[in-house]
């Protein structure tokens, strides 16, 4: 039998922990609610105790390998501590890792939840086929992980992959990180539905106002659910979200250079609402991609200007593991190495 | 005494051709004129030649360790050949490094010349003590390269580090590459000139008419020495280089979260005129750059937000080498690797 590894996905509403084979074959998933109220030791009690279950159920059929931990916010990898997470109040400066491991008697890592999701869809998901990708998670902001040579670029101090702040509008919507015009203020679900009220308000999107008048806590799958009605209002949200992110996206790629570009998160599932906007933009903007995209894509007058370096295609597509991907990201890391 | 390699800058203009020890040390500096028109072939046998001379000079003293030599063009590190090079007509499509070694008896290494530039200011320049660093060559448009873990990250094609076309106004002037707003079309010696013309053609720049006017073939040091002696209009242009400046170097930061940031190629000796407008913006566009700046320029608001990972400072200084540092990193490779 082959060994195992577990991956554990710390959310702000769930604990997600579930055992992997070294293969990559999920074996079984475990899902409790965070009690982030009852407080860190609480929910690191929580974690172990499940970890350490799921592991004494594996361990006859193979060695376990340790334990990846995928957590909103920024990690110091060498300390393995914390360095700042807006969503877990209490854990900053203090030794994560290292409690964790010295209650499970085993090797621990932690990674930043939109990088576990990166090494999740290169793992088993959409990017298991290339060497070099980045991850884009779509949900409340963005969220980037950048896979080199099949590992995680942390940058100096755990910071790289914070594409939701590439700037897509010099003048455009302030940004709580101090800036304007950030892609996640255009290409989030936040963003969805501030445009949505913005339109709202402005009396200039009647029926988006008639549709969504009565629903007070609308959401962006609201505003999705009303572009697939042909809803031109709602439409033209998504095709500034599409918009927005095909800039940011050939940003990203006229600096790296990268095999793939993947899309995840909970908004990614609005594709085709925002898509066709997204590949416009992007074969404008980035002759790279314009150069080396699909066939299906390649514009010939473009392609013919760059033909020697079309040999390898630049991939843009949807994640495929859904909301698993940061378990499978955290799971691979005791396999693969950090 | 120690092993030598000679590194080569073959430029539009001249011919450059440098042997240096495998320590870093500049032995001797040949240039002779570029005479593209006189075709490949005779370019070829001219460096060829003037590699041959240098390295039976320094023979005695060393082993050769081989030729790096710096093109601008695009490069394809697997078969040595051009992919594409707008200044090196015929070039494309013919084995250069093979038929280089063939003739020299030795290794040689082809390298982008704003990528060489990079691994030189990393080898003996302002990068020297960073493991990771992007430098940005600003010339006629704007040059490249990314040098993570001491080696150039080339991407997939060679085409990464394309910070030119990252786009700072998403409605702005139009690019050769298809897209608007580029960062080159912003701050580089093509986007001074330009900026001044329409700032004369406006009717809206009367001092600058004036200081201009005669002088049919100004170009961006032309205006630089006008900002100098305190022209507002002048100083207007080089402010929105900073600017556009500032945007592209928050985008890179966010991006990649790197030690260093070296600004480099002939208008960065304009760096008084621009630097405090691309501080600025860097201080607000990037959150990263905000806490991790170094000390003088570090807000202490935004410090205390991400505490945890001041430990590393993020440099954004200007380059050391001047013109040589292609032909230093052309010369690194052999000893270094590529």
């Amino acid at each position: 039998m082959p060994d195992f590894s577990i991956g554990v996905d710390l959310g702000g509403t769930n604990l997600r922990i579930a055992a992997f084979s070294a293969d990559g074959e999920l074996l079984e998933k475990v899902t409790l609610g965070t009690k982030i109220a009852l407080g860190r030791d609480h929910v690191i009690k929580e974690m172990c105790e499940a970890i350490d279950e799921l592991a004494r159920k594996y361990r006859s059929s193979g060695a376990f390998r340790g334990a990846g931990i995928g957590i909103p916010g920024i990690i110091d990898l060498e300390s393995g501590m914390l360095a700042k997470s807006a969503n877990l109040p209490g854990w900053e400066e203090y030794p994560v890792r290292q409690e964790i491991e010295r209650r499970l008697g085993t090797a621990v890592y932690l990674e930043n939840d939109a990088n576990a999701a990166a090494l999740g869809e290169k793992w088993m998901g959409a990017g298991r086929d290339v060497p070099n990708m980045a991850m884009v998670t779509l949900g409340t902001g963005i969220g980037g992980g950048i896979v080199l040579n099949g590992k995680i670029w942390h940058g100096m101090n755990g910071m790289a992959g914070e594409f939701g702040h590439i700037v897509v509008e010099p003048d455009g919507v302030p940004c709580g990180c101090g800036s304007r015009g950030c892609a996640e203020r255009y290409a989030s679900a936040t963003a969805v539905v501030r445009m949505a009220q913005e339109a709202i308000a402005s009396e200039k999107a009647p029926a988006l106002k008639k549709a969504l008048g009565a629903d007070v806590e609308f959401n962006a799958r609201s505003v999705y659910n009303l572009a697939l009605q042909d809803n031109p209002e709602a439409k033209q949200i998504f095709q500034r979200f599409g918009k927005s992110l095909g800039i940011m996206l050939a940003d990203i790629v006229n600096m790296l250079n990268l095999d793939m570009y993947v899309i995840g998160g909970g908004v990614a599932s609005a594709w085709d609402a925002f898509e066709s906007a997204m590949f416009q933009e992007l074969l404008e903007r980035s002759l790279i991609y314009a150069a080396t995209a699909p066939d299906d894509r390649l514009p010939a007058k473009k392609a013919s200007t760059v033909k020697g370096m079309t040999r390898r295609r630049t991939i843009i597509t949807q994640a495929l593991l859904g909301s698993d991907a940061g378990l499978y990201g955290a799971a691979r890391i005791p396999i693969v190495g950090e």
